[in-house]
């Protein structure tokens, strides 16, 4: 008994040490990537050129192509061991000219709103249309409406984000239906149109765009989203005004669709060159502001993190894979290309890393696999307590990398920051380079570098 | 012995219970405040007034006096059981004209450069200053030299923030020493003039101010600091030309001493009215910018946190009182004030909290106590742990409330926000308004607001 104790006991103080000094090097690693993120961070500058010398890029326009172009070029001069692109057929959604919308009153006045059309929406064309408004609160409180009361009017819908919500993603996921669903639920009860309130905690003057869908039989009417503040306006003015009309003019619509290209690029694995660490964001935006947050910083974490951990010399034992999604704003073709590819190569993901949700303070990663990898994860959460991240918890990877989770089960890891100021310019032309904290972005980079670092080190 | 353990147990079970329906009350009442914080809040109006309609406040200046009348009557809106000035005097340091200076290369050219002078600083003059330069990397290389290389010279302290420091307080307190000492240590080896690169760890245009001072006898030469583009283009200059002379004209200097006030509030005690938690911010801020960050945001934390209480219809056992501190930036004679008249009117202060690094999104309390009380507080942090506020570490409290841990050990509490950004606006043009994330200003009063809940029911 005594041996069995003393075996047990040499065994644990071995297993206590080698887990010690496993924490002391990891720990000396990670201070090391944050410092390189700091000190030599190209992070910032790169983005700035995404931003101000290519800009807005919608998949399917000059700028995306000009965008994949661009993110070839800084993979081949990041030093990764290859780097291809991934060719795929995107949607092409066009804007075409300035939207117009104004409220017209009974009296006959009328007042200019500022409106932005819903992606893959179908424009109105030159001849506008122009209807009496039905405000509704809800998708819940669309649905219950009955065709009377719709046929031939434009629907208002109107659902504010719910502010006490702490994490504004959950504020996001409570109201996003009315853009995305709103329309063709509105088109099935007969409407000429719909306008949906912003996504937007904030009360200001710019519409925020985003994808919507008419579904398989909906009448395709025209739809927009309106600024907060002229949201708040119009249901006011319906207030004590209800024959008051609101015309619309969009001229957008969708084309056919059209050849782009996931740009990727890795380090082979020394060790274990089958197994795959994928990170990554999406290279496409919406067509206004220069997607800084969403996604510019996303790409840039991903490549950024695969530079540092070159410029440090570090081997991995796996192969680490930079991927530069297309078209995740308005199909996700990008995505679903990338799995079907690693089906069809026979591919093995260990673990795949999205960053879609700005360049703000990092604050941690949600985990999106089975518990003991949520577990063997939030294991490591004290080496990230020096740099703010304290929050590891079950959640959503990502758009980009959810085709590998439900096709080959893997491990989805997504980063999360501080999204607290993210939808004030998410899809809008807020979304720009000057909203970006050079630091907070580096320690992003650094954040996402030490993630892979560690599943690389200890897997999952 | 039977007896015993069962009472033990039962005791063990009676306060783990009472403890657990404690936890759940204060969980469910914290949720309360966030959500009045964030559905109802009034401090990005009011922080939006103070910046707007009053701007800049340094001490002594008439926006000082407007913000002191604005701050006693936004107080008595408040529904404060009393509201009171206490008079301080406070010193006056007025910048005058706009300051010049420039690098004259040895073939003639001239190159205008980014300065403002230092605060507390005398002026050149008309004439300005004009002298060869001399270039330290530190205070203590400043030290180190003697007396002839310095006489005659204006020296420039370009000492960048180290980066890779993860904390940038601690970049602040490292490098902050050459803008408060460097122009002593400067003038004592003969000076002519003072130039500090500008404690910013951006690489941009715009020079960032604070105090300075000569100590007991230093000649007071004109000091300026100097952007930190226009510091690192010096820098390269003086390698490739170290003939150059630097001209430096400035026109500040100290007037005599003015009256000023404290602006103070409170709710008495229902319990223990004896006994006071006090909260503030400081109301002048330098004369550049806004104030927005510094202080605006500590002011508008203190008085908010106490709004959400009233307007939850919370009755504190403890008395609660807000302070708006006069001349922290320039001499901290609001702080020393407060505290003097604490002990001349025999009041027992059980804790002391102060906001002063910003309204960006909180992330915990730094406790400068006695360890028992510090484990107190991270008692709490499950609390907190819902609103991304995970660290509270023993650390430094605040300026204005230090004169009361000194006199009486006080417990104190510095709200601790993410300051990454921080220093890129500190005292300079760029602390404005717009740099101000509404949702992250109202979790920081929700944070305030929640701590001082919790120290007034289970004291420290």
């Amino acid at each position: 008994m005594k041996t069995i104790v003393t075996t047990f006991l040499s065994l644990f103080i071995i297993s206590q040490a080698f887990a010690q000094s496993d924490y002391e090097k990891d720990s000396v690693f990670i201070k090391s990537i944050f410092t390189e993120a700091l000190e030599h961070g190209h992070s910032y500058d790169n983005l700035r050129f995404l931003c101000k010398n290519i800009g807005a890029r919608l998949s399917g326009s000059e700028e995306a192509a000009k965008a994949v172009e661009w993110g070839e070029e800084l993979m081949r001069n990041s030093g990764f061991d290859s780097v291809w692109l991934q060719p795929v057929m995107v949607p092409h959604w066009v804007r075409g000219k300035e939207e117009k919308a104004r409220i017209i009153l009974s009296n006959g006045k009328s007042i200019d709103v500022d409106v932005t059309a819903l992606g893959n929406s179908e424009g109105s064309g030159e001849k506008g249309v122009e209807a009496k408004v039905v405000e509704v609160k809800s998708i819940k409180e669309l649905k219950a409406k009955s065709k009377e009361e719709i046929e031939g009017k434009i629907v208002f819908i109107n659902d504010p984000m719910p502010l006490d919500l702490i994490n504004p993603n959950e504020m996001y996921g409570q109201t996003s239906a009315i853009r995305f669903d709103g329309p063709a639920d509105a088109s099935r009860l007969g409407a000429v149109g719909v306008i949906t309130r912003s996504l937007n905690p904030a009360t200001d003057d710019y519409p925020h765009t985003g994808v919507m869908s008419y579904g398989e039989n909906a009448r395709k009417i025209p739809a927009a989203s309106l600024s907060t503040k002229d949201s708040d306006y119009l249901s006011k003015a319906l207030k004590q005004d209800p024959g008051l009309e609101f015309y619309l003019e969009t001229h957008c619509g969708m084309k056919e669709d059209v050849p782009s290209n996931n740009v990727v690029g890795e380090i082979k694995g020394s060790e274990d060159p089958d197994e795959i660490i994928v990170v990554g964001g999406h290279l496409d935006s919406w067509d206004v502001g220069e997607g800084a947050h969403d996604d510019g910083a996303g790409v840039i974490h991903a490549q950024e993190s695969l530079r540092i951990l070159k410029a440090l010399d570090y081997q991995p034992k796996h192969t680490i894979r930079v991927v530069f999604y297309m078209n995740e704003e308005n199909g996700s073709e990008g995505g679903k290309k990338y799995a079907q590819l690693a089906q069809k190569n026979r591919e093995k993901h260990i673990a795949a890393i999205e960053s879609d949700i700005g360049g703000f303070l990092p604050l941690g990663f949600n985990v999106d696999a089975a518990d003991p990898v949520v577990e063997k994860i939030q294991g490591w959460k004290k080496l990230f307590g020096p740099y703010h991240m304290h929050e590891f918890q079950k959640g959503y990877g990502g758009a980009d990398i959810n085709p590998l989770k439900e096709q080959d089960g893997v491990p989805l890891l997504g980063l999360w920051v501080n999204t607290q100021m993210y939808f004030n310019l998410h899809h809008s032309e807020q979304d720009t380079f000057d909203k970006v904290v050079r630091r907070e972005l580096e320690m992003g980079c650094a954040g996402v570098a030490s993630m892979i670092y560690l599943i690389d080190q200890h897997e999952l």
